[in-house]
């Protein structure tokens, strides 16, 4: 099968929609249903129309289009898709490269006149980036029902504003189908999507086939001491709560690597108080961002990172921390791996199977159905900024190795 | 001999001069030349004008009284002295105490019938805590002549006011001495202070005896690592700047020990960036601040920490430092100290000699006169924030130890 992506239009594409909330550091920033998430989503509401799919919303905000079968455009789909909002000052690919994509891809089938039993579904997922509403994954965990939609609809964001009020000033329009789907409505998905990493761009691989979404666990932890002068307190006499703070910090980053398997952890938020450079360090605020692949070795790192609190009692500072959040990891399916590595050799590139450390809409698409994601690779493992960029080879290769691989889960 | 403190009017005095800028968090701002440290000056010359004292002052805005000996107003003077300046939200006791103690001491020495061969200087020394011109120890700078008294007069404080124009409104009136003291205008020089650490506390002692004003190296340091994302990047692809400077912390505490003999090394101010908790740190700016009783374990001290630098480029993180200042020890001299043990024995309190951590005026008389510290405990080792204190039996001990140690100096 010959299947030629257009990467002008691609292009065109990805730097369209990059205008939308562009800042003056080159950064975008689309909150969850705001004026410029809006005015994203219709640019793709346009696109989609213009490539001859069917296009409706569901009762939180997803977009839900579908490309017909050869049994019509009901019955189970196969489906595709990503998120258009953005963190605060993100890049361009993060969310937009899985949805204009997931165009390019069946626009690339129907100038192939490849014909599929099953219909294609393209899902543009609402509030993914939990960067307005207090959760991500907003329109997945709806669909997979994980989260009820009344629960959805009730969200406040910081200002007090309501998901269901934000919702009504969005621009749906009509009658909006059930978010939750139906047993058996969706028969596999598969998500494209910029590494965020920098492990294919290291093994200078094009394309990563995900094999798991890693869960998380965040912690917050406290660490106590003494503030004293940094002159006359002798070293024997300190409470030093930013040392106690660097040996935990260091453990966790121990127990990562010695995990190994995909195990990683990071303390990336650490304050020092009071903060002067003559007196001794308080008292610490920090963050610690574990993450596995299974729940196992996920366990494992949490249990290490808090055994390793209890060194700081020999320095006299109390540590106690509190859960901020445990994601369980998703596993990914067989059946669709399998499809996006044949779609990879067939289209001439070498692919890799990986764990995603970041959590993407794949993790609650997984609960209803097999699923997996195409990686192509950041440059820099850079994402979430400004300078987040991919190779435009590598972003037109995601594309047609997603098209091939829904493609061939959409026939029988 | 027997001496007596006048308990009473010596808190009384302190807590008149604590109500004098004290903030809604019990804390005492009292900035040099501002309009509260004028305030505090004022009460202090009128004590020591009610205690019988020749007061007059200099053209750096140090008070300078006297009290007669047999020899007259004139000649080689014993001095003692403090300041009235404070920390940002600082306590009551860190300069007051060697002020107001003074005059306590005199009028100890006055009810006492005890008369001096050579007569005793009070100083009020200006600006000693450099939290409004940049830099502290101004007036002891000025009479010792560390610092030309034009280049004083020409500093200028954040808002763009020289020290000349702020001394303007500072209240001097009348003829000013000139500051720098003439060769063997002063005999020697004894500074009461609290600890502002524990080892008093720790070792039930109510006397230290300073050996040397510790020298200080402070350098700002700034790790620049990769900012990526904590759940996409691999632990062995990472540049985490926060690791690298985690363990630079924990090898200068592990040198400052490892040196002993008075060193110590703190990281009190500690950023991180950006500091999102699902970020690796990709870059800290830190200071670190070094002390040493004497000049060569200082400069050990210094090359270990800029050593402990190299080990960041295991992990490719640059580390680049630069020098803020380095100040050089005061080494104290044995007259005065074994005149303050023969006093504290006089007074029947044990006490020991030990090295000042903290920066006092002391450090530039030294460079004038054979001079030394009486130190009393502070509780907790607490200073420069509201709750510094002293037990009031310690307050009045080491003014009687002053008292006993000003005589015996000034007396042939």
């Amino acid at each position: 099968m010959q299947l030629a992506i257009d990467r002008d239009r691609l292009l065109a594409d990805l730097r369209a929609l990059g205008e939308i909330g562009r800042g003056a550091d080159g950064g975008i920033t689309r909150r969850a249903l705001s004026v410029e998430d809006a005015e994203a989503r219709r640019y793709v509401i346009e696109r989609m129309r213009a490539a001859g799919l069917d296009v409706r919303h569901d009762r939180v905000g997803n977009v839900r289009a579908r490309r017909r079968g050869r049994r019509g455009t009901g019955g189970p789909s196969v489906a595709t898709g990503s998120h258009l909002d953005t963190v605060p000052s993100g890049g361009y690919l993060d969310g937009p490269l899985g949805v204009v994509g997931a165009i390019a891809a069946v626009e690339a089938l129907d100038r192939a006149g490849v014909e599929t039993d099953r219909a294609i579904e393209l899902i543009v997922f609402v509030g993914e980036e939990g960067s307005r509403f207090p959760r991500g994954t907003i329109g997945s965990a709806a669909i997979s029902g994980h989260v009820p939609v009344d629960a959805i609809l009730a969200l406040r964001d910081p200002d007090g504003v309501t998901f269901a009020d934000a919702l009504a000033t969005y621009g749906d329009e009509g009658a909006a189908l059930e978010a939750r789907a139906e047993a058996g409505a969706i028969d596999s998905f598969v998500e494209l999507h910029v590494e965020q990493g920098g492990v294919l761009e290291a093994q200078n691989l094009p394309i990563g086939i995900v094999t798991a979404i890693a869960g998380l666990v965040q912690r917050a932890v406290r660490f106590d001491g003494d503030a004293n002068h940094a002159g006359a307190t002798p070293m024997d006499l300190r409470r030093d709560a930013l040392l106690a703070a660097a040996e935990w910090a260091l453990a966790i980053e121990r127990a990562a690597r010695e995990l190994g398997a995909g195990a990683v952890g990071t303390v990336g938020k650490l304050e020092v108080l009071p903060g002067g450079k003559n007196i001794i360090p308080g008292r610490v605020d920090a963050i610690c961002d574990l993450r596995a692949p299974n729940a196992e070795l996920l366990s494992a790192l949490d249990r290490r990172a808090l055994h390793a609190l209890s060194a700081a009692a020999a320095r006299r500072v109390t540590a106690s921390e509190r859960l901020l959040q445990r994601v369980e990891p998703g596993p990914m399916a067989e059946r669709p791996m399998r499809a996006a590595e044949r779609a990879a050799e067939a289209a001439g590139l070498q692919s890799r199977r990986m764990p995603s450390g970041a959590i993407h809409d794949a993790l609650h698409m997984a609960e209803l159905c097999p699923s997996t994601m195409i990686f192509v690779p950041s440059i820099g493992g850079k994402s979430h900024c400004p300078v987040e960029d991919t190779d435009p080879r590598h972003l037109a290769q995601g594309c047609e190795v997603l098209a091939r691989a829904l493609a061939l889960l959409a026939c029988d």
